[in-house]
């Protein structure tokens, strides 16, 4: 988003308090971008949100929000970082089809790694040092056979992972931290040196606005990020109250694969693995295990053409629109009539909601409004 | 079986070169029992086997068979020593349900065990001390819990299997070695032993003759008595060409289930088990896990009653008999109508086949001949 004036609309309606994601979205259907819910006026507000809120978005920023907005802007016309909108085309695909994509992500670095084909690794902050080198292993293979790896920042195998995973040779993948701390901060401050080389050779990413601190209720929040800009989830080592657990939880629910490697039965690192592969997560002894499973599912993934495929094509919106017709109708509805896959829809309906020409009803069904 | 003249039939019938247990059965299925095949004549036989063993099936015994049933008699005479024939109420009422049980067991030691429920314990023969400890532990939790642990006496795995289950205790479990030798010889040589106190405490079984030596085409056949007698295998070390995976093979197509210990993806001991996941084989951390995953399938478990549940009572062969008609009929169809267990119909059947009142037809159905 070069334009600034469309950004700080997008940037205060972020930072408004009491707007989430979720209320984000409920206003955005209903006005449209950004600019016209601000200029909505007090009385249309107020149909959709409480009071309070509606008041504040008819008024003029605060002035603590305007300095924010003024950061924002100033911060993101820095070489390498990047303010992405929804309605970007840059936002990442494999994000939009999941049940709550960030209205923002503030991102840092190489944004091309947000659109291959990834594969998430992740685990626990305590590792092992075998576990510890599996992970960098596993990543560095993934890496070099072109994909993004993805992980959390964490100490312990997330650090190991991105490590494995960082290369500076742009026709090999790298990999991407997603952070719980506003870009402007690192956390944990012992991973300082690795985030600033993610930052030239990998990406960062975050939805959580600059100056945002370590919060423990950001991080389970993050891992649904983690997941969901990935195509698989592999956990490394997990005890069996580990993180690393939620977000393969929350791969499943966003219809990504779950890998495990598994351990000896004596260790509590292996047991989060070992219960993930009980409940039907496949178990991998190698990244080429990884690369066989998801390339079944991704026949580009070669030629790294995941982006193009999934981000909706002029012709694509089109036939998503006459195939909807003017009766409300389900995702599932549109794949059967399209033949489109799931992640280009999904694309596609966010596109058409956004450009307002339909509109999401309750139980996740669609209509056409023009 | 008490009558030395019946027994001595079986012994020639499974004596007599080219009379394997495809062949007994068919005999067993057209004659009755054995002294019946012997008595039918050459002409009868020559309808159903080739004309040199029907010459040998109708002629006097020869020298070598007589002198070897002579000792097989003497040998079942032995306190501890038992000669289990197929028409035996004693005979293993899980091998039943195999598609190629053994006409005659040779059986030294407690043979109560080969009633209880049953867990095989197998994997590799150079085993790690890990692997070894795991195996003694497992089988040790199994046999405290009133389970036989079955294994196959080779070193490694299955010698520390038989070590830890092995229990004086009549209300414990023990432990079942089936060997690939004659029941007079001991392989391997180091477990003599061991097995002079599986003799005592547990019990020991073969199907081949005594004196049989150790002949590496034997072990693998014998691994479907292994996984015949169980209701699941659980395999503790393997390679991905271990013999071990045999025997879960045949678990498999028996119907038992299959357990399996991960280890490291490192170590080439773990690779099998974890092809074994891959493969659908449930992933254990404790013995607790297969008593958890049996007790589904084994209600009486806890009381020791599968024996009882599972052979024929005579009311059971009567409802068998009155469902199956004069047509032919499958064993699904008479599962519906009776609504008998697999197990206890593939038993009933199998009486009622030895009694001459019903034939087995090709195809596996099944007819009703009085």
């Amino acid at each position: 988003m070069t334009e600034a004036e469309g950004l700080s609309d997008w940037l205060r309606l972020s930072l408004t308090d009491g707007v989430g994601t979720q209320t984000a979205r409920d206003l955005l259907n209903r006005f449209g971008l950004p600019e016209q819910v601000f200029s909505a006026g007090f009385a249309a507000l107020q149909k959709c949100v409480p009071d309070k809120l509606a008041r504040m978005l008819s008024a003029a920023p605060s002035e603590s929000i305007a300095a924010q907005i003024k950061l924002s802007l100033a911060w993101a016309r820095q070489p390498g970082n990047q303010v992405l909108t929804l309605a970007d085309h840059d936002y990442p695909p494999s994000l939009l089809s999941i049940a709550d994509p960030p209205p923002l992500l503030y991102v840092k670095g190489r944004m091309d790694l947000l659109s291959r084909p990834s594969v998430a690794i992740v685990g626990s902050r305590s590792a092992t040092q075998q576990g510890l080198q599996n992970a960098a292993r596993f990543a560095q293979a993934l890496s070099d056979a072109g994909l993004t790896v993805i992980s959390g920042l964490a100490l312990g195998i997330d650090g190991s992972a991105h490590e494995g995973a960082l290369s500076p040779n742009p026709t090999q993948g790298s990999t991407v931290a997603i952070t719980g701390t506003g870009m402007d901060r690192v956390y944990p401050a012992k991973h300082r040196a690795l985030a600033h080389r993610i930052a030239i050779d990998g990406c960062l990413v975050s939805e959580y606005p600059l100056g945002t601190p370590a919060m423990a209720a950001n991080f389970p929040r993050r891992n649904r990020l983690i997941s969901g800009l990935s195509q698989g989830v592999l956990v490394v080592e997990a005890a069996l109250q580990s993180g690393s657990l939620i977000t393969a939880k929350s791969a499943l629910e966003q219809g990504r694969e779950v890998f495990a490697i598994p351990g000896s039965i004596h260790s509590p690192l292996a047991k989060g693995c070992h219960q993930l592969i009980r409940q039907g997560a496949k178990l991998v002894e190698s990244a080429q295990d990884i690369l066989e499973e998801l390339r079944w599912q991704l026949p580009s993934i070669s030629d790294h053409q995941v982006h193009s495929a999934a981000t909706p094509k002029h012709s694509e919106s089109d036939a998503l629109l006459e195939a909807a017709g003017y009766d409300p109708v389900s995702v599932d509805d549109l794949a059967e009539r399209t033949r489109l896959p799931l992640m280009a829809i999904h694309a596609g309906l966010l596109a058409l909601e956004m450009q307002g020409q339909i509109e999401m009803l309750a139980g996740g069904m669609y209509r056409r409004l023009r």
